[in-house]
């Protein structure tokens, strides 16, 4: 854990130089716009511990499947988010020394993000050979409005000497992932040129092994503006070019104590979004639009985006600021990562902050940040979500058929770009299918949040028919039990690998057949015609079908111990030793100190198995069972998965424990800004973030739909003086403010609301607002 | 399955050249010594279909672990059976054109591999241009009697034409691997020299990025002479040096239907066996020695030291070839590979004819091969095997540290060279633990064989510690079943990943409890002195550690189906779809037709586990227990382990069931001459060879050891008229002949001997011999 970052309620303040954790400054300070992103790393060169990292929306590479035995059905490539042309580049030379951090002596220094504007900021004063000291401050954002660009205001002064300074503005293109294979460089130069102020850079990624996975083409653009003080000055450019590389180089004298400013203007145009042919052109006159437009007015127009986005979605704290920075800094990156306005992107594990794990979605997307989409964004973003497995649906029975189901049996990918899976663990990949369940389950609750039960009609049966024949021939017959069970299977808790009846997995398999064959009824009795439509596309035989689906649903066998009477994680849990996380304080985090057998045969639960399952389907629990299976399970978890602590919040918020629920936040919410598991470094946890903001507004704010209604029944941690969210649903925009024992429902926009605290129902007019006491 | 190969009670024969399948051929004739091997290609350029392989004994390279998802645990390095320097080239050039049996018409072509002499013969008639009629005989062979050298007589005759002919006699180094990454090359060269008549190539493996593995070194020399005839020619070479190669090339003008031929002498001295300063000197006077000794005394002797094998070791089928063929071709690769003349070398899967899965001991060696060293070598043979793992012991402590187990507590590696680690499958790698009770059975195997109980003190108790302090460590309490029960393991049928409760495991682990601390007590009564030094040595505290391991003894849990009264598999085997292999005909073999998950929740079996573990402890069970758990398990067997038929066949034929039997037979011992696995490219399957020895002796001939006595049991399979074969036994040598129900035991050497015939005692005089009728 680290402690080295500012509480500040609107900002993350790196304040002095902490050169050790650059890298992990880098992933706290990345920016991203949904189109693009990358992470805070300087624009001038920089010699010492930094991850150089840019990237592009929807671009990628399939790199080669490596494991030392291959397994059969494993993927043939594992799906790469790639480093592209790195476009902040402003590298200065002061008579022949370079400008580098790393080098140089800081004399002070302050990076600052900030999440109200979305703009990193940086002043610092370094002092080079001979006592020069130099001051600079940079300022960069992407823009939320231009969204294929970015720009760069970039200042120079020189305190106390006059110099010549050599300044190069790049766009370099011959970057490689760090985890590629020796090295590896994914890209080809398909064209560039330079003239007087301005360069172009167009990269195509290599042509792989699989036909497909498409290439995708990149071109950069740029071009820059000088300032001597506030006025505009000419210069004389020398352009440069080498391998995938252009830049332009200007030399100017410098006066003591006269600041000089670049302002650099830079756009990534891909061939997602772009044709082939006019992606140059294209690029032109984008930068022609931006550089007209200016730095001012693109940071106008940046600071009212980022101001309309916090309208709909801020979250505040109050009496807790380092709670107060944390819960900001996770809504602020899930929307820079994605804006759901294209329906072919998601949500990667690391967003534009950096290159682990590759792929961009995982059940991550449905079963943690949909809810943060559904009540911050408008219908359409999680709309876009579910859309997107809809699109892959061919391509998710085309895997399940890999794997020997037949039929139209789906099973969605562990880990995907395009539908196709490029995760290659057996015992994750094959096994870990409760994704197949989060899947349904989002539909489930987009309709539940939304009421746009069209849904399931349009998109939704056909997903589903596939999802529930997976479980129809993943299950299987047990005469020794003389019910159905399901072997082979991983659980959420990916600390147990390959067992038999995960309750979870076998309660959301039933879950998702009894959901389906509701679905088909209703539709069925509502719209018979469109029921015919999807018997017809789906090839379904609806009487046998459905009947062996009943029959399962009759049938499926639960692990339950009756001496304790909760729920058994799987076959045989039992059998283990069971001990408590305090048994082992020396030894976590465990996934570092413990050999992966080990872990596999230890009691100790990486993330919420059990206790999904009883979040996601609590209407099915007492709270008395809750409060059993919690018990018995809460403590032997380790909570070395991002995902789980806020499932924690949830559950131990509903059953009164404000210690744990607090405990937990904590974690959830400050994970990456202190650096719990040792790994921001590589990235920052993103989709978890979105676990982050249901702590607050499901766990402390209870929100729940509830009969097509909101519910909320609120819980103020003690360390807090009162905490405040906003949450649209179904046309009204509403703040809800928790103080003390009262809630306050203000219904900003939309006609009156009825909504339920702790279960009474209340009315809050038309732009008025409602308190109860609780 | 293919069937090609000429049956041959002597030879492997390919009568006709059959280049599409020349890769299976290379490797069914593979020649090596124990010291150096290789596969059996061809001397002249090929540019055909060849898998060009040459080995020295002990000489590996630890290649980087890849993986695409790294475990806690893993080890470091893959250990890589590397190709060397191929010796056997000789090049010839006819008018400029190369001889190339791939782009020349071949008119005929037999090449055989003569078993009872060790000896590659090829003879072969090609046309080349212009109607040029060359014909090429040549013989090849590893020496038995100098280990480290080989000898190649290569004739051409031109039939019909005079030309010249240019010559090349090489030693090449600048091999790779087949498997290699990006065709990487694991040697450097260190020297090269060459002068008239003789070349030398001195070459060291890179080195790695690992302490404990050193880098090896291999000087290769060679000699030549060349005939007319049969007279000596002088000749005018030229040197040719190139990376990591070296020849003589010389020109002779061949003149019609007259015969030349090349005698070359080669000889691979590694740093395992000489120290590096000497390496080219040793050389030196190795190649003189042989090329003193010449072709034709070497061959003298090849022919000796070989019928002095088989003489030991042959087994005899009557009226049945291809059975007789199959038996040789088994025993002569056992030979070959391991001679037992070096305890720190092993048999590796593969032997000298392939690289395929690296590393050269698995479990392999204490259960299959151990049986057939036992019997018809010396006992310092199996001895060696035995203190191969002894000296391994402190690395399999190390390596049982690394996963969390500490004390002393010894986990022998699943694949290693030097005793590390090296194979990457966490499901293997951590959990198929039972290999360690294979190495304690061993032990006992080879005392009961043997009566060499002196061992026990020697070697064995302490290895037996570090085996019996893993499984007291490596079980835990179950409270729910109120036993001991043993977690997350694979068994022998690794169709199955990370079970609880193996049976087979559970049963090894506290049969090995028992037998080390029998072998304990006992030792305390008949020698204190000893016993106290072993407790020392193994800083056991024998009364809490003994007593825990009773307290295992009495307490395991093994998984038993009451109602079919057979044992289980393991926990939750009942949950499966029992369907017997008739019902798969059309998806076998299922590893390479089924996605491994889907292997994994079937039925299906790879290999014996719980029969594995009946046929090691038969005495423990009736033979009721033996049909009920063959009838259950037997039909859902596959056999897609090469090491699974062979118990079969003991199994069955113990049980009456002679048709099973045979058909067991066929597959094991013809596996790969007819190729049944589609693999035999790869290179043989070496250590399932001793299975199929196993198969006729323990099998059909029934040969056990009960109290000190040889038993037979003998069963012919119909298919036969009669079979026999020796077994060595504590002084004596024994043929034992079966001809229809009769058993006729020879006592070749040795005193008067007392053996059972189906549990009667009879005494055999010293060169005597006694029949039986049973």
């Amino acid at each position: 854990m680290k402690n080295y970052i500012t509480h500040d309620e609107w900002c993350i303040v790196e304040n002095g130089f902490h050169p050790e954790f650059n890298e992990i400054t880098e992933s706290l300070m990345s920016l991203g716009n949904g189109r693009m992103g990358g992470r805070g790393n300087f624009e001038e060169k920089f010699s010492g511990k930094t991850l150089q990292g840019n990237y592009v929306a929807g671009v990628w590479f399939p790199d080669k499947t490596r494991v030392g035995w291959w397994k059969n059905g494993y993927p043939n490539y594992f799906a790469k988010v790639i480093n592209a042309c790195n476009w902040t580049g402003i590298d200065i030379e002061i008579d022949g020394e370079v400008v580098d951090l790393n080098t140089s002596k800081v004399l002070d220094f302050t990076r600052t993000l900030n999440m109200k504007t979305g703009v990193l900021e940086r002043i610092c004063t370094i002092e080079l050979t001979g006592g020069k000291t130099l001051k600079i401050h940079s300022q960069r954002f992407l823009s939320l409005v231009d969204d294929e660009s970015g720009v760069i205001k970039y200042s120079i002064t020189p305190v106390n000497f006059y110099a010549t300074a050599k300044i190069t503005i790049s766009l370099d293109g011959d970057v490689s992932n760090k985890d590629s294979n020796h090295g590896e460089k994914f890209w080809n130069e398909i064209a560039k040129e330079t003239a007087h102020g301005e360069a172009f850079l167009t990269l195509e990624t290599k042509k792989s092994a699989w036909d497909t996975v498409p290439t995708f083409q990149v071109c950069t653009g740029m071009t820059f503006e000088v300032f001597k003080g506030l006025e505009k000055v000419d210069f004389a450019t020398f352009p440069i070019k080498s391998e995938k590389y252009v830049a332009n180089e200007f030399k100017i004298n410098l006066e003591e104590n006269q600041t000089y400013t670049i302002v650099k203007y830079a756009v990534n145009l891909s061939s997602e979004n772009h044709t082939i042919e006019d992606l140059t052109e294209d690029t032109k006159s984008y930068i022609a639009k931006i550089s007209q437009k200016g730095f001012e007015q693109m940071l106008a127009e940046q600071t009212a985006a980022w101001a309309k986005k916090w309208e709909g979605n801020d979250i505040q704290i109050e009496g807790d600021v380092a709670a107060q920075q944390a819960i900001r800094f996770n809504i602020f990156h899930l929307q820079q990562t994605y804006t759901g306005e294209d329906a072919r992107l998601n949500i990667g594990p690391k967003g534009f902050t950096g290159e682990k794990y590759g792929g961009v979605t995982y059940w991550d997307t449905e079963a943690y940040c949909l809810p943060f989409y559904l009540s911050t964004s408008e219908q359409k973003v999680a709309r876009n979500l579910l859309v997107y497995r809809h699109n892959h649906l061919q391509k998710a029975i085309e895997n399940a058929e890999k794997l020997g189901f037949s039929d139209g049996a789906a099973l969605y990918p562990m880990v995907t770009m395009n539908g196709e899976e490029c995760h290659n663990e057996w015992e994750i990949t094959f096994e870990e299918i409760h994704r197949n369940g989060a899947i349904a389950y989002a539909i489930y609750d987009y309709i539940r949040y939304t009421g746009d039960s069209k849904y399931l009609e349009e998109y939704g049966l056909e997903v589903l028919t596939g999802i529930s024949r997976f479980w129809a021939q993943r299950v299987n017959w047990s005469s020794d039990k003389n019910k159905y069970v399901m072997l082979g299977v991983t659980g959420p808790n990916e600390y147990e690998n390959n067992v038999n009846n995960n309750w979870y997995t076998n309660y959301l398999a039933v879950w998702c057949l009894k959901y389906t064959l509701e679905g088909f009824k209703t539709l069925k009795n509502q719209n018979l015609e469109k029921f015919n439509e999807i018997i017809e596309k789906t090839k379904l035989n609806f009487d046998t079908e459905a009947s062996k689906w009943q029959h399962i649903i009759d049938n499926m066998y639960f692990p339950y111990d009756e001496n304790r009477q909760v729920f058994l994680q799987q076959d045989g849990f039992l059998d283990k030793e069971l001990l408590t996380v305090e048994a082992i304080t020396k030894h976590r985090p465990i996934n570092q100190k413990w050999s992966w057998d080990r872990i596999l045969r230890s009691c100790f639960i990486k993330q919420a198995d059990v206790l999904q399952g009883m979040f996601f389907f609590e209407e099915d629990f007492s709270i008395d069972d809750l409060r059993r299976n919690f018990d018995f399970y809460e403590p032997m978890t380790v909570h070395e998965s991002s995902l789980s602590p806020c499932v924690h919040v949830i559950l131990a918020a509903k059953l009164g424990r404000k210690d744990k629920a607090y405990e937990m936040y904590v974690r959830t919410a400050r994970l990456d800004i202190d650096d719990y598991n040792n790994d921001t470094e590589d990235g920052l946890h993103i989709t978890s973030m979105a676990g982050t903001w249901m702590s607050v507004v499901k766990g402390f704010g209870g929100l729940r739909v509830k009969n097509d209604k909101l519910s909320f029944e609120p819980f103020l941690p003690e360390q807090w003086e009162g905490f405040s969210f906003r949450v649209g649903f179904r046309g009204n925009a509403l703040n809800i403010v928790i103080k003390g024992n009262n809630i306050k429902i203000e219904n900003i926009t939309g006609d009156k609301i009825k909504v339920l605290i702790y279960g009474k129902e209340i009315e809050v007019g038309s732009k008025s607002s409602a308190s109860v006491e609780y």
